[in-house]
């Protein structure tokens, strides 16, 4: 068993959190969802998913994955500091981050896509180029640690590639 | 590889079709969406998912297991006499059946759930009880071939009983 993290905020996008949500269950392993405040955040689509911890009381050593939904969600998220600094730990000491839609924007407030293979949503498209990153239109790119993809449609192999960074 | 069937209406519970339809193609399967008519079908939370066959293409012999999601499309899809043979043809035949919240409402006017461990919705537990099933609550409930589950948050233990049942 594992802990996964999920970062996220209101206005995600509802499958990208929730399909990596309950496929982490599936697979047996705790899932946690943070979010700036406690109490729940509500996804574009309606559903409401309860926050398990506020980023300040995450400590990214207990955690083996990290995954990024997109939505509006990654807006806010990539203006808070711990958020930021949670990403670079992971990032740090090589452990899985999988990022989809909009989520590599807090990637790129990290700081931490410079000279990596990266994908994202259409409208992400720009300025993840000018973090550095090298861009590629797939449904899903690895490069290391780190896991991409452009939008919902993807989710199955976002996924595919999530869990076998968690078998290595 | 294999080919799973998922048969559901406008107005079905998002996550309940959503998920497995993502989960199978993370596993590498084809998954065909049925529906009375062709085009598209659009959930209680506004996903829309692209209706593969109209029930009247589908053989059964083509597929390996049948999903049944919830939300307000089985009311409608117990409507349709070819959706309860194919459903009759899966029992027939002994492959598994995955059946979530109000889904198992076309299995009872199939006829099929006489003398069968199943859970479901809590609103539909009388009718379910009524057609000679015996009720139990839990998260996810196997019989043979037949896999229930009572709503979205039961959805990890309803995947994970559902792709066993595909490896046995």
């Amino acid at each position: 068993m594992i802990n996964a993290l999920i970062l996220s905020a209101d206005n995600f996008e509802d499958t990208e959190l929730l399909v990596p949500y309950y496929r982490f269950k599936e697979a047996g392993d705790e899932v946690i969802v943070a979010s700036a405040g406690r109490g729940a955040i509500k996804g574009k689509h309606g559903y409401e998913v309860a926050v398990t911890k506020s980023l300040d009381e995450v400590n990214p050593d207990d955690y083996a994955i990290l995954v990024l939904p997109g939505g509006a969600a990654p807006a806010s998220v990539r203006k808070e500091p711990k958020a930021l600094e949670i990403a670079r730990s992971f990032f740090k000491h090589n452990k899985p981050v999988a990022a989809i839609c909009h989520g590599p924007q807090i990637l790129i407030s990290a700081g931490l896509l410079k000279g990596k293979h990266a994908t994202c949503y259409l409208s992400v498209i720009d300025e993840l180029k000018e973090s550095g990153a090298i861009y590629e239109d797939g449904e899903v790119v690895v490069d290391g640690n780190l896991v991409t993809s452009r939008q919902p449609a993807d989710l199955p192999a976002f996924m595919r590639e999530a869990m076998k960074q968690l078998k290595q």
